[in-house]
């Protein structure tokens, strides 16, 4: 059942940059909260905002030989999202696999375990988001598949979908709902930029967004202070 | 029993000055080892240390309604202290709120779960203690309180009480108790300061403490490496 | 059973800093992938590493007392390592206490367990490896034991056994081991300096490693997306 | 600041009671989800359901002298709640402590720590509800409080609150509170009855609760496997 | 994007018993190691062993609307797989939703969250598959999709996929692949079953798979305890 | 520098079968609250109380190859002790293993890692305390050691150590110690059986161990909860 499957389709670029340039909080929200990887997903160093489209890599625990394999299947502009069949904290991923990739222009690594020589991948500029930093090694004995559907930390994941990634975690992106997510994130950082200037001009949300009515009909009271300790020294507490 | 108490006292601003100055540790000590979160709360950017009188929100899981309740109730120098009803890594606070909230001129953020926008929020220069970072979003569907007392992190928070925020975590300092404690802090900080010199010079902590004495009495025995692996070897091992 | 070894033998200061400038993920393969202690043990300030001899420290959870014993059996190019008898997140060690070691020329920390200070710790550049950052204070009410063999975050460390450090994570290598690891590491080194220039040219490690027969022998199978698809609507999904 | 508060006032024994019948799930619904402790607090047998009046207990970390302290303040139907000040897996209790509580016809602990002798407790029939199981034991050298409010797992416990625990957890219900909670509780489990026996006889959620017409305001599609999957197929995917 | 997939295929019911005959641990080795939920999803009750076709559910954190609406979907044999889109421990699930899938006899649910009235489940004989079990109830305010693929512990379900479930944890099996993987399975039973007999006759795992030649040539060394503890003492540690 | 190391010395039958008569807790106090595993070593099943001679392995991730190795080295009474180079949840062992090491009268098996089969273990009373329950098989393709000291769960353990082993975890006992500490476990029983007709005879731990006077040295106050109350409201809270 070991697959690699080749000449996968890709999104558009135009559109794999829009989305980066939204970043992961507005493009996981223009499209209903989902995609969103799990939160222990962090970046080895902090500032990368990248997107791109997916290689994925299904691999057995404790080896990384596929990874050599996905290499070969990635073009400029990809993202490669590495998940082992069982959890795992290791070093699948360093600087030598990082140089083979920066060498196809590569923009980074996603990988639901860990990763190694994170001192020298900063220094290099490609960014990682795991689980771990670990320089446990691994071997290369078992193979898995490239380019398959995967679950990464939470989500799935199918080659060409966009990988959008910063300092908030990473989301996912569906290949055919690309174009029609970036013009929502879009629409969405328009509403917020007019949002933005009412709350630094000192509005509060609860007139901006018009919420007090609904908050009273829920059933909300305001108590002085005053009035409140009374009430609680009254009955005990 | 969802209530917004207003009108809450708070802590002097000189007594709240005073505690950050001294940063969480020595005021952790000062005030007998309790009143410190857990040590899940983590800075999302590293040097900023702060303190300030509590504002408290208990709001329901995967819901940031009552966030917007809280900013009104905040005066100048104030920290929002933030604990859903059940456990959640979501990013219940992002950038927009923080505009808020430096409107308002709150210092910063406490939030037993998580946050997101951490790039502008670093820009921004607006702290925020949390237990995660996301991207996931929230509904504003529930309501909850705000400015009652609230377990967060493992300690009782109620309004006015004082929290102290560094990299090495957060601490709350009882309102009653605050000028006392911060007494006890200073009084502690000069203490260090002979003892560091003394260790720095060189001196070990065994004479500056006279610990000698006490741990001979609990039976502490000194053994050359020598002696010790021969008794070892002699006894198999 | 409480006992401090004193004139413990050490590794030679040569070997140990040959061994610093390798890093923990060559010398960790060097030695066929053993040593490496835990994941969870994180810097607590990037860009540090570091070698040193070990001084062991076993402690009672929450007590940090023996750190004080400690010290006094440090030499100049040692690393302090630490393991309480039950886990523990507390902050058994501050800045007072490294200023004590600096004093005495020690090169860093390694504690399964919690750390504080963290900001005066960085200014002064005295590395630490830790579980945790916590503010909360220890007692010292009972004894332990000062260079006996303990178990650090799933390693066995001696004292005189070389501890290396760095972003990626802490590594030991035993002490008789030490002069042959390093050898073993720079001829990595070497041989992944070829590697390297390869890699960077653009030629796969498929084929840098001779890999591609023995993975088809393994049962490696290359599909083009069009007949994968077809083949996937044919049977469902 | 150690404190033993004396003579606390309790919840009446009937209301507790009440509570103890209707258990944990529908109590907890019953005043507004709110109260629960986290779920990481199990029982160390499965079937045991209670309730009883807490008797709190903050304790420094490793260290279960106030333990001791606290039976002195129990008195029949009570239960234990303890904290320590820091996060511990330590087994601060064990089956001599239970055998002095049953003598006071204490009716079970809760404990955000370790406990041990499980079997032996298992055999007396002595509930426990705790973070962990550890036979790691502790001292006593540093006091701390009996009967002040505690934060116990994620929730503020008072001397005389209403605990009431099963195979589902735990909950607090505030003394204050506890009789206008049971009545509401007792409301749902008829509520409930009524449910129960439609749903036994097939009639489905959608149709008792009257779900559908606002499912599809919201916006709900119901679409054939076929169609679906023809347009899956049709967009890539 | 919310949508209820209908009339779903299911896999033939005569493959999902055989497989729920041979367990997790055989499906999961005749599939290649491949399709195993994490080890945190545990049964609440031990002993069930069950296998049926998934209905899955995709649904909001702290929201178990869409459990009503799957429940509408499910037929005789069929087993609900849930995942909330953020990582929850949260009691979606409970004693009356048991009895509405009773009716439809549906034979167990399988959720990446938390479910509560574990007593009563245990007691109706319903078996739940959980990451925890929490009493925290849920809302009903946001929709989610029935019937689309998931991703659940780290595994992607797809509607009709068989799942495997019993004390070793969660295995899903493709719907397409099932009658391969039984047939594999059942050879490897009694394959297994030879084995067996020759171990517990008292034959060795070394000489019944021949694996002492290969050892050997990996280079494993056999040391009589007396040299080795010699060679030890010699080079010091 | 992988090895087996043979004909390892054993602790006396006698010794061994008195500590299982202990147990866990009271063997842990016996020798100074040293040598217990971490907490999350939880038994497979509830009611299993063992000790044995410990047989090690440290074998590499996801790959159980070297415990085949392992059963030859075992004798009558003992225990197999296990830990990978880096952590797992997979599932190492199962029934098959088990009759191996039955039919050569191992007690138990210890595992810093995953088991699998635990129904049919259950069913064979073949006890083992593992870190997950979990059906991932693993490889056979690189080699470890047996019988050279490894770390498990925090302790070190070394061939022929005893290892106690019941619902409350696993210790260890140093083989050298092995019969000093059972007699010291032995004359705690007797101590404890005295305390315990006092504590059920209604008498306090207070008085029993003579701490009245030492805690009011600490400091310790009483205060009645009307005046700790009107103390309370008077300052604000």
């Amino acid at each position: 059942m070991s697959t690699v499957v080749t000449n996968c389709p890709r999104t558009e670029q135009a559109v794999v940059d829009g989305l980066a340039a939204c970043g992961v909080a507005t493009v996981h929200e223009a499209q209903g909260r989902t995609g969103l990887l799990q939160s222990f997903m962090r970046p080895i160093y902090r500032g990368a905002r990248i997107a791109g489209n997916a290689v994925t890599v299904s691999l057995p625990p404790a080896d990384n030989w596929m990874i050599h394999v996905a290499v070969e299947q990635c073009q400029a502009g990809d993202i490669v999202v590495i998940t082992p069949t069982s959890p795992s904290d290791q070093g699948y991923f360093g600087e030598l696999l990082a140089q083979s990739m920066i060498a196809r222009k590569v923009r980074g690594l996603i990988i639901e375990a860990g990763t190694r020589d994170t001192a020298e991948l900063t220094k290099l500029g490609f960014p990682v988001w795991s689980k771990a930093v670990s320089a446990q090694g691994t071997v290369k004995e078992t193979i898995g598949s490239v380019n398959v559907p995967i679950a990464c930390a939470g989500a799935i994941v199918e080659p060409g979908d966009v990988i959008v990634a910063d300092d908030d975690g990473v989301c996912v992106v569906k290949r055919e709902e690309a174009a029609a997510v970036l013009a929502k994130a879009k629409a969405r950082e328009d509403k917020e930029d007019a949002t933005r200037a009412r709350l630094q001009a000192g509005e509060l949300g609860l007139d901006i967004y018009g919420m007090r009515e609904r908050l009273a009909e829920k059933g909300l009271k305001y108590v002085d202070h005053g009035s409140w300790k009374a009430a609680a020294s009254k009955t005990g507490g």
